[in-house]
């Protein structure tokens, strides 16, 4: 016991040096944006009042007396408005603390009042799913239990965001419903109402994809980019990337599509881990006549 | 700052009254089952409870001493049945009150008198991975970091349920499993005891799939259907749309085998990445000889 | 009613009384380590707690004033040596105690001391993901919103204490990052600097991998196993099964890499879902003409 406190007395205080030392000098990171664990949590939190508001029998702790909606929703926009903006706020870089407060309030604004809107979406995201999953006995049983809505409410709100410019705190809300769903829609991506993902671990929606109308994903697919580089090595910044799918396309399981000049046509299907780097004209089924070998065990 | 108040004061209403006359009057969802984020926190504490008296070792808080486990477990089942029961009243829609509450009893009953049997499967399962993983050091690091476990106690939990044709949470335990592991079984799948999942991010098991006994599945395998819609369009619901795998078979990673006819025969070995849609006679190896082509970088 | 009072009074005990004696006398597992729910929630609070003390500014619940630092580092490094060295002698089997705690302290002692090391090599693991990703906007971006840096932050901890022939515990650290992001890393793994996994859901890297300096990996990458088994059909324990990833390499989407003898040469690319069991050499880029085929819809 001595040879342990002796070295929690005389080591600790070294390794804690070098380490505040690397930390200070070297090549440290996240010192920029004011929005450590707790503003983190905090954020998780107010995803989960937008979700209350949207879908308020599933994503509320108790069932709201309907005479006390109208007031439950406003309560909660508020707490939204005011504690929202002050984390965008933290992540804005303008010198001005006034410009930054303005800018933080007005992208809140614009969420908020995008709500109708993305509720309007997302119900025919949910009648997709209905009508494109056996397995579904019930819308209700959609909302309560399937990832995809997690995974597409988060998407539709973070994108609205990111439209706004404001950084990391969209990847923040894509990250944690990719955490909850093996889902990882980015925010940049543009996708039009009616969208369904079955089961969807696996699922990569990369910043410059497009997706149409009434498009179903299935788990494991990517609608990445053909290389991060360009000719010289260096990252892509900027450049589209990422596939385009239109309206009524089907994409089965583990199919990957990639590159920016990739476009899916309407009402194409694409068969299970199909690999895709090259446009597809409308109307098409792509299957993967992968040849498999047999032999006696 | 005045910007601000005035939008709170005159906009939040306007915005929360459009989003109430869209829940009250249009296309809504979620309003049948009574079954908010309080009644699913409670639903999962009841499946971890239920954990705890299948592995107390592992799934209780702290170690139970051996003379007072009787005891323990007793208590953790009457708080079960007193629990679970309330929730799956709250989900059935028979018009007489009474009989639901009949219902959700003789289910909850039903579930707790089933857990020997579970237990018994499960230490199945266990000896599986122990025989199936070379880097599994003991039986207890299995149990308390195998990822599987919790996937398939879970899904031997809520078959019970869904063969009593309790709806909804079935599902919700299936996904909640699914959040935390990336294996994805529906409660209505048919699996054997000795059943392993190795890794297991990416796994779909569908909803009319029969697993034989000591069947071995590695990561990304999708047992499902080839198609979620008849000739028409319509949705398969109700129909035999996934595959059954016979006794003895292992399935490498990121397999595809697809279709409510297809039968895997005993002994057989499907290997990574294939692609199957029809039956394989017992004792076949089945790989996917996928040329790949080099050239110089 | 009634009837639900006469189960309870007689039915619950005689179903915990067949629980009670499958525990005491059957095949019971998870009695050996002392490890149960709240110690492996304290686990998981260290390690927050070791990536709280590797980037303050992301992983502290609020900002640290500058002055405070090496206080706070101190104090977190006090409280971890303390707490962990406790549950790491739980889980070591000698016999005597004085052993497992002489064992356990040596263990926490090394870990700690190892942590400036940690930091610098994954400070090269956001550098690499940064120069990687074309989407990432900033260093900052990437510690605050992208899964590898759990995953491999954890695996480079967890690595440390596996290589002190620490049981279990090592395992219970990989899988909760494997719960968190999908990422299945393996503490056995030897992983040099520079590492970066975009996306990750689905990645699997075995226990005897070897990863050189820079190398990218993409969602659904396997690094395992081509069988766990003999030729007799015992698992192949101890053996080396698993690839090994020279410098530069970067492997795409769902690729599948298998066998301990297979080695991918320095600077090579593996295309998307590419399966390959026969060694690499340097310098080749290696795609998977995979035939896909098309027909009107």
């Amino acid at each position: 016991m001595d040879a342990i406190n002796n070295w929690m007395n005389n080591s600790l205080y070294k390794i804690s040096k070098i380490l505040e030392k690397d930390l200070k000098t070297g090549y440290h990171v996240n010192s920029d944006f004011n929005i450590g664990l707790a503003s983190r949590g905090e954020i998780y939190s107010l995803l989960d009042k937008m979700l209350a508001v949207l879908f308020p029998g599933c994503y509320c702790n108790e069932k709201i007396p309907e005479d006390e909606m109208v007031f439950f929703i406003e309560d909660a926009l508020r707490e939204i408005t005011l504690k929202l903006s002050k984390h965008i706020r933290d992540v804005l870089s303008d010198e001005s603390e006034e410009n930054n407060i303005q800018k933080a309030f007005e992208a809140v604004s614009v969420l908020i009042e995008q709500l109708p809107e993305i509720r309007k979406a997302l119900l025919e995201d949910i009648k997709t799913a209905y009508n494109g999953d056996p397995a579904a006995k019930s819308l209700d049983e959609i909302v309560l239990s399937y990832p995809c809505i997690d995974a597409i409410a988060t998407y539709r709100i973070a994108h609205t965001l990111y439209k706004l410019e404001i950084p990391v705190i969209p990847r923040i809300m894509s990250e944690r419903s990719h955490s909850r769903t093996g889902i990882d829609i980015h925010p940049g991506a543009q996708i039009q109402p009616g969208f369904f993902i079955d089961h969807g671990t696996g699922v990569v929606i990369g910043e410059t994809c497009k997706i149409g109308k009434n498009v179903i994903l299935y788990q494991g697919v990517t609608l990445g980019a053909l290389s991060p580089f360009d000719k010289k090595g260096n990252p892509l910044r900027g450049a589209k990337r990422h596939p385009d799918i239109e309206d009524n396309v089907i994409i089965y399981a583990n199919a990957t599509i990639l590159g920016g000049n990739t476009i899916i046509g309407k009402g194409s299907i694409i068969g299970g881990n199909c690999w895709v780097t090259e446009s597809i004209p409308p109307g098409t089924i792509v299957y993967n006549k992968n040849e498999i070998k047999m032999k006696n065990n």
